[in-house]
């Protein structure tokens, strides 16, 4: 049974809903503000957490640094949006109660909203620059959610493919790994729903393929060879759309030879993590993840 | 004539009146969540601008650092929230954007939500942290907003009982200063207001006197002797109650030799700069009080 305070998700993706609805005309420039003043607000203040903006590739980075973290163990952070909207500043109370709960510094990293593979190309850029400061691989998570977790995913294929050497952990928080919007669950799970609609998906997938195949495998992460991806932890909403990709993509990393793990929350919708400091079940969720992190990147 | 931008400010008001008419039971935390999630999204992120937690007398306190900040200039923050809400965090960015404009360090600082005179005991030991960092009274700048100007008023009269140094400027935004609740604008700006009514102001008095005078000097720090206050700049808002004691509060420091100028923006609401990034009325106004403020802290 979902708490009655993680309903404030639920509240949340219904006023998105109402306000695509009010105005089917909401241009890209309004719907990134609505996003940028509301979604922050579902994240209670994790507190004790400094925030240090700097330029990673020419692009805003932001580091949120947990009084007494581990200064060499890093969270990189891929945030999530639809490839249309969210920011560092969307997610940085999220990130930081994860950096907070695993006690390493987390790296909120920026990519150009614009269609595949220009996002890719930057957390590429961006992850290679974080191991050329010095960071051990080995104490290194990567964490991302929605499009941000199937761009964390794309990003460790590519840097397979170039050779760079991989994180110790893989986070991916309701993961958006699939630009073909065809699983099951997108009508299964539609009375469940609250603005992850398969028309509002396809409309958001068009826009980042742009023509490119939605079964390409670095646009759609589900579709990608993900032998030697490092152990890969899943959270998933029990209520959303997007539940069977994340299904689906444990099962191929699994017969890819990935360590994997797949929690489903039940009664819960699509990145339910932020409602962090507010919402028990969100709490939880970033307990855990933070359990599963910890020993992987060296921590007690 | 109030731009279209501004009315996000009217909407935000209009919502929490709503949320009291809907819940007449809310209780205090309930109150304080709201105005947590919600107010910080009338202001757009300022960026470039680093946040350091620290703590201050055992309160929780933050520097925001722009870029190219003087080091040794500072504004020190105080901000609003009816005494009873508000935080370091709420008016992180609108205190940030007045750094940036201005070129310094922000130092919010935070107080018990408890009543008078604990929060201005809390103030008063803050301001004199600062100047024990070695910061020059020279080169400081305080601000505050609604309660949090009342409050700044408060610890300049206080600091200069105590013999303590001055800042070079003293900067009040929408100030709250008199707990009579008495001034004809709460009845003649009925109509354009959209929260601050007679009777929440006055419920919020009560919580802040419990059982002290409405009248005395600290509290209301429009019957204080302001004599030796430094220049102070107040900016309200045409369409707020709370525009006639700022008009009062000007005539009573001007009466008492201080160097004091009141802008009014007409069809304005309470702390309408809040929507700094967003509207055009509130970055004018985060544009003045920089211009002003600059010269009297020593810069260019």
């Amino acid at each position: 049974m979902a708490s009655e305070r993680s309903e404030m998700v639920r509240d949340h993706w219904r006023s998105m809903t109402q306000a695509a609805m009010g105005n089917p005309n909401q241009t890209p420039a309004e719907i990134s503000e609505r996003v940028e003043r509301y979604w922050p607000g579902l994240t209670a203040e994790p507190g004790g957490v400094d925030y240090l903006e700097i330029e990673v590739g020419g692009l805003p980075a932001l580091w949120a640094v947990p009084k007494q973290a581990a200064a060499d163990r890093v969270i990189f952070s891929v945030h999530g949006g639809g490839g249309v909207s969210g920011s560092i500043y969307t997610h940085r109370k999220l990130f930081a109660h994860l950096a907070k709960a695993v006690g390493a510094r987390a790296l909120l990293v920026e990519y150009h909203e614009e269609p595949y593979p220009v996002p890719l190309d930057d957390t590429t850029a961006a992850y290679r620059w974080l191991l050329d400061q010095g960071v051990e691989a080995g104490h290194i998570a990567v964490v991302g959610d929605s499009i941000g977790a199937g761009l964390a995913v794309s990003t460790m294929v590519r840097a397979r493919e170039l050779g760079l050497p991989l994180p110790a952990a893989l986070m991916l928080i309701s993961p958006w790994v699939d630009m073909t919007v065809s699983n099951e669950t997108f009508e299964s799970n539609r009375e469940t729903e609250a603005f992850f609609y398969r028309e509002v998906v396809s409309f958001l997938a068009s826009a980042y393929l742009a023509g490119a195949s939605p079964t390409e495998a670095l646009a759609s992460p589900l579709y990608a060879d993900l032998s030697g991806l490092p152990p890969t932890y899943i959270q998933v909403g029990g209520h959303e759309t997007l539940l069977g990709e994340s299904r689906e993509f444990e099962q191929k990393a699994r017969k890819a030879g990935v360590d994997v793990r797949l929690d489903e929350f039940s009664g819960q919708l699509h990145t339910f993590q932020m409602a962090a400091g507010y919402s028990p079940e969100s709490d939880d969720a970033i307990r855990r993840l933070a359990q599963w992190a910890r020993p992987r990147i060296g921590l007690a």
